[in-house]
């Protein structure tokens, strides 16, 4: 038997119902690029579930080749994107940001999420700097939510941050790779709709959560960039099978799939932690998403993994490492349960 | 009944028994990014069937990516690459080769082909030039195979060409979004072994035969560009899942499957070409491969669209106007008929 | 005693008027990047000369940064910049716009000029193809005047070619690389304000004019691009010490000083022009300004350069060379004079 | 009378001797480019000076412009360069190395400087990260020296740095806009022979320290990036008139012109720093080359500015701040005793 793994949320296929929506579509003869019905459906029933009837949506592959296209295309070439230096685009996306010229303006990160202060400080120091001409003017905030780290905005927060950036020129994007995890965290108050409201633009994670592949862009009207669709090809990033996407987006979006799949692996989450603990393992941190961070005795380490799946983090102290645990759509209950086993036998 | 379309070679999904294969292995636990044993398997089977066993091999998801990050790669900023002027990256790619820094040096072109007399005179006007440090130099050739008319290369063609390149310090790298349907076409010499061992680089199409996304890229062992699965990254193509692409091309390169869906695609071609030519149409060039170009009067044009789905090529006079149909290995004897039925009602 | 030289028209340093004027203000203590007294009295200066009293004027130091800065922000990335296939920016510019992102949409040239037929059908093709979503939009005209060929639009033409570009939305950019040879020219009907008044944007060549260096940038107010100080920075272009380019243009724009020594480059053309007719030579095209181009045998050709400096231009047949002698602000009777002998001499 | 001024060192002109040369120069006839007798002889002049005699040189027009095109050059676009996050590359410079398609990984700052140690533990960091595939890797090192702040860096800190770096792979580059001033700071003991040893590549300013206009870019014979000449055309940095880079250089390596009027500038830095003391300013470091900060009342601010020119640095605190006064080769006795009367007037 395989061994069972956590080691991050996209380790399996997609769910059942999109296997089923793409074979009964397999044989329609359907126009490309995005112009075909199941695209079509799917952004009206996203439109709806946002509760933005004038939004723009469109369909991207993944997550950096989003966050790339989005930042490169709201932004003018004099112009810069805010990050928590945590952020998924200053680390993990091999300067894809610069790629396309833009430069990131990094801020320091608690637990992968901003603080409006060093915000406030960054943007004001910007303003008032008498030589500013020869600087990248601070006009786009990149925050994601979940965090790189599993944690979560407050509304309050959010709304805060929203407020600053629009009262300063500023346009506030959300990377939402895990972004239905967040909103089925047991700890949140905020909702899709809060993020469609505050944000002038993010994304909704397909590939994380329960798609093949595939992320949902959305902007608010007045923030489309111009001639998107050109950049999207421009980018390499438009599927001459738009299909794809379309029918996945459509099937996640009917019936609230995404928020029950979402919650499922929040359910699941929850059960893991338990697990750990009833084990005697520290947690490195209260998770309130699908990503538990758990402090592993280095020596116990090289034997775990020959049992299970799970990600290396980053150094904890000399005897002991961080190590991420992701629960998804498609873990089960038995997953827990022969972890759970596999720990006992330690 | 939904109307049957002849419009492309990308309006149905995939070949069903890469449906089979996603369905079966959907919820197998396999590392990300192209690290599982799917896309293992993959590579090994396209580098047996191509005869290059220290080829390298990566799967990308569109042909405009594909070309975009080939190119890119393959070429220092001082050089650019050379194109017929109606190559796909000179034309319908949104400026993606331009968009990462690269100039294109174009041709002429005849049915889509460059002819290799100018080719030379580009490349040795550039050699005796004595001002040549101010240009870009020719580095890289690209050439499509089927081109964008449908037609082939010889394989004498295609030698001298390789010959020519390499003995001026000049890659080859050959665009093969409809790779199958060139080598399946009933007139043709050329082998995919002869396209890898004569080329530098290469795609084997899988969008448009028989994949439902996904272009395997080879490279000859010397020609890989440094840091090449980075930049994939940093173009933002790196697929999470990247089983999705191992999956379908492992598929592919099973029992032969790219290569006898590709035959069917051809011998429908020939089939419509044969209806065509019994409804009185004329052909606007005898197309040896999966596409084919008829001349209709201006007349009919609004009344066939109606019926059946096509694809706008160009004006031929001020009456009549050029079309494409294109068969691909989802056409069936059925949808030939239905369209001799409709040409004998109009 | 030194050979002479008609290699080029920046063979000698610069106007001795300019070399009084920056002996003269050496010392004083001036603000830097260009925002001192001279820079602003030359703009000023240059906006009267021109007869537009609200445009934008900014100092670059080079025509390929002047071309490369201008069309990269004058454009969105979706877009593209028409050129003749002979312009400046398509051969001789090491690829310095696609670097930038840039695609050039390429025309045929007849002696270096485009023709407003091919403009329009380059146009009004691409509005209305179908297709052009996945095409770059064509949003700027380059144009040089005079030419690398040294030809020149006459009023009709540029005036024609103006209202077309305006119409369709298309901005219309001019290379004045050496703008004062052609006002100057015997056989123009084109003024200094007919250019500002018809270009959305052009420059005023120094570096061939009797500047050391420097080219004046001129907008139409409403063509400013955005951020365009921070974008000189961005690009390298921007002189801590802008003084360098406004002491010299202040001079150039004082008494008519670039018009005058513009004039006197084209009489030394004319005075040239004959001197090889004398001698038997045959000219390649009858220039309009300074830059002369001579038939030679291949027989004479080394022997002559070893005598006189001149400009290799391109094969005319099996036997013979087109080679270029250029006159400018600097060059003397008494020059004329020793080709005249030199040839006498052959 | 004008204000005198110590806003910057690039508020005047250009050495006497500068001047003379460009006069006595001016009507020769020289090929352009950089292709001339003064360009080759400055060149030569440089290479002996720093004890290098197979090093490349380049001239370039500024610092940005050079940092821009020598970060570009030397690393692949999966590479990215090393900073201070106080370096000007990172802070000053409009996004210039981003707009390239570069990445800056920032390092923690002292007084400008970096630490040795953050250096380390970047790049094992780097090296130890099983995801750093996904990641920019650290293959340039930027310095400046003097820093931003005016502070240099040891003989034994270079040699730990340039010794680090080599052993990782990372290539040196030295930020020497203010080269001159550091190497006659009272306080240093590296020497422009030490630079060119330990460091792969490095700029000798010459906009701040005597020159109109210029800096020369020093590679190590193995370090010259591929086709170099011809990017520099592609950035649109070359100068048709090289002669003006190529005089001024070759002036200011006679007789040691370069050296000694860093020296002067360092001696009119040291009784600035008298006389501010002398009226009990307070110093906000001990500033070793040409660059003193000075701790300002804000009650004082606007009174002295009135009176003398000077550069703005950063707050303080809520009642002070920290200004810069620069001394240059231009400053004279006599400005530090005007300076001397006007802080005695206060």
């Amino acid at each position: 038997m395989a061994r069972i793994s956590f080691e991050s949320d996209y380790i399996q296929g997609c769910h059942e119902k999109i296997l089923e929506a793409l074979v009964k579509t397999n044989m329609e003869m359907l126009s490309g690029y995005g112009d075909d019905c199941y695209c079509h459906s799917a952004k009206e029933k996203i439109r709806e579930a946002i509760g933005q009837h004038d939004s723009e949506v469109f369909f991207l592959s993944g997550g950096t080749q989003t966050n790339q296209i989005v930042i490169d295309t709201m932004l003018d070439s004099s112009e810069g994107v805010i990050s928590a230096n945590t952020g998924h685009i200053n680390c993990h996306e091999a300067g894809a940001i610069e790629y396309t010229g833009r430069k990131i303006l990094s801020l320091p990160q608690y637990l992968g999420k901003i603080d409006i202060n060093d915000l406030k400080s960054l943007v004001i120091g910007f303003e008032n700097d008498k030589n500013n001409a020869h600087m990248v003017a601070p006009r786009l905030l990149y925050i994601s939510h979940p965090t790189e780290y599993g944690t979560l905005y407050s509304l309050e927060e959010l709304s805060e941050i929203s407020d600053f950036c629009h009262a300063h020129g500023i346009g506030l994007y959300l990377d939402g790779a895990r972004l239905g995890y967040g909103l089925a965290s047991y700890s949140t108050d905020v909702t899709i709709k809060d993020v469609a409201r505050l944000c002038d633009a993010f994304y909704i994670g397909g590939t994380k959560v329960g798609a093949l592949i595939g992320e949902a862009v959305v902007f608010k009207k007045d923030s489309l960039p111009k001639a998107f669709f050109t950049k999207i090809k421009q980018h390499g990033a438009l599927l001459a099978k738009g299909r794809l996407l379309g029918i996945q987006f459509d099937t996640l979006f009917t019936d609230d799939l995404y928020f029950k799949i979402s919650r499922h692996a929040i359910e699941m989450a929850e059960l893991l932690k338990k697990v750990f603990i009833k084990h005697g393992f520290e947690l490195y941190m209260d998770s309130p998403t699908n990503q538990i961070f758990v402090i592993l005795d280095n020596s116990v380490y090289d034997i775990l993994l020959e049992k299970v799946g799970f990600c290396y983090w980053e150094p904890f102290d000399a005897d002991r490492t961080v190590v991420r645990f992701a629960t998804s759509w498609a873990t089960s209950e038995n997953d827990i349960n022969t972890l759970d086993e596999i720990l006992g036998n330690l």
